[in-house]
């Protein structure tokens, strides 16, 4: 997963950068990135890290410009490796451009494979330097249908049959000289919204909580299959896809990813959330004497969940605020005492007790397992652990780096036995029909993680091997 | 504020007082320090900032040695001064000791200028210098009511006698060569536990957390008044002061500094907050749409109200968790969006709403202005602030680095004044007598800030110069 | 100017490819990279400043494998741009590569529109990406005169034609998955030796320092127009180019960039420079006390002109050996101090004396002006400026970052001019035919910078406008 | 050996600071640190490494007042203890001032001692404090011969008292609010210089070339056993030692630790190198075909060897400039590359060629064993290694950080057993004689590591157990 942000029309335009980043970074740890034009260069600062490691106050003074994009990007199995930081320069024929990615693409090796054959070559391991390649590459007219501005005529085609080619999630940001350029996927995967603030300036943000840091107002969605061009003749909306595809929402931004002051999807991830855990309520009545989350995923739907069924809500396990990555490695004898690091039980809540505790997915099981562990330890009497979602059965090709099939635990176990690995007295996932009625399901959401049916993968099997 | 932390008896005592400090860390985050003895020397490594920023990984390898204390500093006014940090390390003709200070001394500076008359130099600026010296000089013999136990007879007289000349709030921690040595201050103002793990280490620290952390048993309170001495011997407890004063624990580390899921002062933080609330909803019954903390400190508060009140608990306004002090120095342009970087809205939970707000205190209002401001611009109908204390309208002279008398809001203006210009409908704060019996009064407590009685500068009132 | 350097059959590649860097330093401080090959996939670690800080230990860790190449880079006028840090990294459909370039192209731009047009994509502004477009694009088979071994079929002739339509001056190492190339123009502008230790380990390097740091043997010169490869089947030499061209190496490179201790070009630059000073005192016989080097740039030569003419060599300016980038910004007040940091004169050796203050060269002449006024000051009777080159009039097209023709001094001012404006009794400049004479001219080199006769660009006037 | 230095009346005191730190850098490397007083307060700022690593260009900012003095402290076996590093402040019933010392007291440890039986603690494990203890503890008045400016009064008597009961050397300087003072011991074994510049302000330093920095005069060395005050009064000179003890000044200051432009015990350290190289080539006149030295020690030796018997002078081993402190940990197989790091070969120099090397001295014959074999593997016909100095065969007990008697190799070995243990064909030493005369013995000097008589402490031999 990642965040990415864009600004058009603002002297500090590499500073609202910095700070929408800032309120995304909860979509990418590892890396961050700025890119600003002024109007006829391009300039790029980027590190690794959180955003405040990675671009420094220098940095900000030296990306002069009114036009800007940003990106976070989220921390992978490979660790950080600097070909792969974010937003991507690109000098082509028609100029310079610099791009921002969030989603995944399935057929990116076959393209890359044919992009090399043609010659390509290929700077980085990321699917977003095909983005960029099949628009330099592109010599096709816009489609038919479409009705260009005399300013979009030279890179908006480009764009257009870039989209047509790859299959996938994406949500872009797209830096020229003189225009910021935002495009969402047909399916729409991934959340993309557009904002303007009091002195005219636009925004594009993965998330609404970064409209806000910048002070702006959300517009609207930019909608699947969309491509937004912000210049200074104004703000154009295209549809390059003739026929509409089916929106294939990730419904796991609503479980874990998003923020819950952003909206997404039209939706506030808040009432989601909380929606999720009435609905655990509903279908898992237990008799307990407190609801408690595991911060920060697990919060709104215990909430929820004390709402709807009256048992008392509480904080039951404290997260501590200072747990970095720049921590100490612990020595052999001291690694146990890691899970203390984040979270610690409030023993007066807790012992004695009978615990409901919400999280809002299992993964590997590990972190649940030390979780029931260490409320058993602080004397609960009795842990029931519902999750406000269904079992993760298979991995997710559309951004979200999750673990292979074997590493997921629901792939290779049923619910009691995950429920005998953590050490739970109840283990209840809400079932997938709770989860999509909460979120409203007409929308069109992607559940492939939860079921094993990808939308877009079905249609192109060839492409990748499920395991 | 600071926090202190102490083990004895463990080949990792560097990486366990790491660890305990990580758990205070919000006790102070202006520096860090440790020191370890391995039996024949002491040594420190420390620095500026968070413990993670000020003590590095290759320091803790070089701290070699079973023993070890450490200290977090509250950030003062006067920036991040090296002279200041702790702990403290001495020579004197006794040997070495180094020493962590929790606390404020009322007549430091009387002692101090008597031991400067005597030839004392201070190479700090700090209170705690006074204590070093004081032990040094020190040649009276312990007290004729203690029996010392024979490793103690060379050291602890000094200790005694130092404790004997100083007035004020202070729980200490004190490395030797080959002991561990707790204090606590006659009155008790601040917090100090005893742990102890299961292979058999000690732990001293200002807060329990701090022992879950190193997964330690809390065995008891250090009693006001008590010194402890741990050594190869085992553990010895000793009582200094022939008559015992009236307890004067700190009630401000219930309503603010403590971490709630501590134990402090023989009482859960969670649960006396929670009564905060309670006592809140009794004494200020709001006909209202939802009630929300204003995180972190007011999250108890709130939760109690709710529970007391049946008004739904919501999250309405959430905390950024990335905020850190390298933050890049924002443009005049930008200044303004700074609150936003902490606190942020959810527009879903306020908009059209009556919100009832709460927070642990108001010392110069801004903040709190900021967010009434907020709040109405997220789309709240009404919007009615309670505080789960009293006002605060006196500094506090035991080791709180509150604003001088000027600066607090609350001692120059009325409470209607105040509510006017936070901008709110309602303000309301917790009665003096509410907060008391939350906290069981027969306890006995300072509560000097609220009401401008202090218990030991009183008899002093030479010393300071109450304005 | 940039540095090169490249391993194979080590297993501590990154370390020596660190080490190589180091003894390179003084060819770019701007920016430094190692890309190594573990036999199937190629990493990378660069970052900006000196080695030491863009390199860190843990990265030489992560930089697992037997084949590495490296680069420092020069500092240029427009700053640190992260996007031009060298190894680049290459994907195409051959494979993988990274490449690493000292040099400048002189028709990079009309080849870099052409691949544009082509639909190729530059991820940055360095004429490096041309080579690395041209490598991918190549469908031409080898040249007929060329008898490939198979391991060379599929990449060799990729390099072979990029090397035919690339025009400049170009020392390259190329790091494949299983294999070390080494490249060096048909003019042979830049130094490139082969080296080998005594475990069998084979090296490449800009200059022969950096094989004694690894403790190699230089076994011989890359040729101009020549191509090393380097695999497990052993060392392989090409000559791609049928026709000869006229050498044309940069004769710099002995006046000012290698390391005297270095080897280049088949010559000691030691005794090269030596034989500047003596040429120089044979030109300019002046009558003084003693000959001082501007250091460390001047220092062979003035031993030389000492040499030659008897009059003692001292060193009369002393250099500031901890003089680095991150110096504080010095304010208004302080800011002429600043030469003080690098250079100070010993008034013993200066005081009442007829100077000889001999540089390699002046470009804008600011430095020259401070020295000349900085020993007067110091108490010099007269002072006399020799460089050990002729006046530089025309800025380098083949990899030395000249300023422009405007702010070259001599490409406007007569050398009487000259003299005046830095304040010198006498400047003399090193004759043309003394500099080549002293390199033995018959080896064939280039003089454009102080001749104004560009040898490559000539023939492609239409290409660059020289002003 | 350490380095001070001292402002007085300069708006930019820190940074002039920072200036003069950087030129003594030479003098120490482990930390650098500076004190300012804006008249009223005393701030300090400091940490370890290089003075541009210690200090903060925002430190610099902080640093406001026009008086400042600094201190480098010299690397020593123990690592860098961050209690220790230098200005160290003290606050006493007198007020506030701070301190910078270069030089070792040997009756520290009996002070010490005696100090802390009267109840002093000391903070740091170094001497200065104990003259900071004296300091504060005088209460004796000044002596009877000394007429005493009234802004003195206060003070200096506590200076004077302090100054008669530690022995050994020192070099101090001291800020007071609104006073620098500069002391030196009664033998005068540490340089310490006065200056002025243009506008006005004075200057303490170690050496001239601090003074060259900021770009003030030298006015004359402050002389043995002389206090200076400067203050808005002006500048006073005292003399609290009514006898003249004989001046110990220390020649390896000329032999090694001195910068070769600076004026030290008001000679040049440049002449009094070359004299002593002038004088080995009478003692040894060897037939060779060059003399090289040791950079940078062995430099003016090796010119004036080179001066005196017609042998040409060549730079025959190159130093490389960018060997720092944060180099990487050689691995294992690595490590013996190192000497490579500093020093490299010229072969085209060396190479059978009859080789004389010079250097300034020998301690551990580690490093010369180094550089003969280097020297031979680079094809030396014949090493002949020479040293500007008698052979060190005791340590120094006046703050140069020699190793013990057990590990300086002169100290157990004949001069033959050494030769063949570096393996050079011939070594010669300087002899003492020679060496005094070239830095004129009438001065009176300390030579007491070359001969094992040690001025002072041969009166106190009870202190130190000379082994
Ligand atoms: N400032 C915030 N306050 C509350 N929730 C947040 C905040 N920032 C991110 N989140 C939510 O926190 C969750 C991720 O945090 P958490 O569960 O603590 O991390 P993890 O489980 O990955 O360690 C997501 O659901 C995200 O929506
Ligand atoms: N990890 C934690 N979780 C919840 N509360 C915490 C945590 N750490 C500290 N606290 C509490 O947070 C409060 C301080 O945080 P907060 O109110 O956010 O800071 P401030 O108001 O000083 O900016 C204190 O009441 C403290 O007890
Ligand atoms: N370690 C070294 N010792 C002596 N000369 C060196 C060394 N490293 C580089 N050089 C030479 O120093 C010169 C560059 O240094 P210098 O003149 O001091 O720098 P600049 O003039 O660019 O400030 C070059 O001629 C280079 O060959
Ligand atoms: N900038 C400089 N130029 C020449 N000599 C210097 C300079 N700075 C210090 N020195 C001299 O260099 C010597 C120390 O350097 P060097 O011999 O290289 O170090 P070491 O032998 O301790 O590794 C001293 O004699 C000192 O006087
Ligand atoms: S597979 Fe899961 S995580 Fe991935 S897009 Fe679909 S719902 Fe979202
Ligand atoms: S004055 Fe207030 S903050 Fe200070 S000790 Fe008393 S109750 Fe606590
Ligand atoms: S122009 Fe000058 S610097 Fe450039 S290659 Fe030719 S000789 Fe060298
Ligand atoms: S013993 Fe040697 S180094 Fe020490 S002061 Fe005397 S001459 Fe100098
Ligand atoms: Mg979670
Ligand atoms: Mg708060
Ligand atoms: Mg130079
Ligand atoms: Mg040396």
């Amino acid at each position: 997963m990642c965040g990415v942000f864009g600004v058009f029309n603002n002297k500090s335009a590499a500073e609202l950068t910095f700070l929408g980043l800032h309120a995304l970074q909860h979509r990418g740890q590892e890396s961050a990135g700025i890119a600003v034009s002024d109007g006829y260069d391009i300039n790029i600062r980027l590190g690794s890290g959180l955003v405040t490691q990675a671009i420094k106050e220098e940095d900000i003074k030296e990306l002069k410009g009114d036009i800007a994009i940003g990106h976070v990007r989220y921390s992978t199995s490979g660790g950080s490796n600097p070909k792969n930081i974010q937003p991507f320069f690109a000098h082509f024929y028609g100029g310079q451009f610099a791009i921002a990615h969030n989603g995944n693409l399935v057929n990116a090796e076959r393209l890359k494979r044919e992009l090399e054959m043609e010659g390509a070559i290929f700077r980085s391991t990321s699917d977003t330097e095909v983005f960029v390649h099949l628009i330099a590459k592109s010599r096709q007219p816009a489609p038919p249908h479409i009705n260009l501005h005399k300013n979009d005529e030279d890179f908006l085609p480009h764009v257009f049959e870039a989209m047509k080619k790859v299959k996938g999630a994406y949500s872009l940001v797209i830096l020229r000289e003189k225009q910021l350029i935002a495009v969402r996927d047909p399916h729409g995967f991934r959340p993309l919204v557009l904002g303007k603030n009091r002195s005219g300036s636009y925004f594009v943000a993965s998330e609404t909580c970064a409209l806000d840091i910048v002070d702006a107002e959300y517009l609207r969605d930019i909608n699947p299959g969309e491509v937004i061009v912000i210049d200074d003749a104004g703000i154009r909306s295209y549809y390059p896809f003739e026929h509409t595809e089916n929106p294939k929402k990730c419904i796991f931004e609503f479980v874990y990813f998003a923020r819950p002051d952003s909206k997404i999807f039209k939706d506030w991830v808040y009432s989601v959330r909380k929606e999720f855990g009435r609905r655990l309520a509903k279908e898992y009545p237990i008799d307990a004497d407190c609801v408690i989350p595991v911060l920060d995923s697990g919060l709104l739907a215990a909430l929820g969940y004390s709402e709807e069924s009256g048992i008392p809500f509480e904080i039951g396990l404290i997260r501590n605020h200072y747990v970095g990555r720049s921590f100490i490695q612990p020595s052999q004898e001291i690694r146990d005492l890691s899970v203390r690091l984040k979270l610690n039980p409030v023993r007066d809540v807790i012992e004695g007790k009978r615990i409901i505790v919400i999280d809002d997915s299992i993964v590997r099981g590990t972190t649940s397992r030390k979780i029931v562990n260490m409320l058993r330890r602080a004397g609960a009497k009795e842990v029931h652990m519902l999750i406000s979602s269904p079992p993760v059965v298979s991995p997710c090709y559309y951004g979200i780096d999750t673990p292979t099939k074997e590493e997921l635990l629901a792939s290779s176990m049923s619910i009691e036995e995950i429920r005998k690995f953590i050490g739970a007295d109840t283990l209840g996932y809400l079932s997938l029909e709770g989860m999509l009625e909460a979120a409203d399901k007409t929308k069109g959401y992607c559940t492939a993680c939860f079921t094993g049916h990808y939308p877009v993968l079905d249609e192109l099997f060839e492409e990748i091997q499920i395991p």
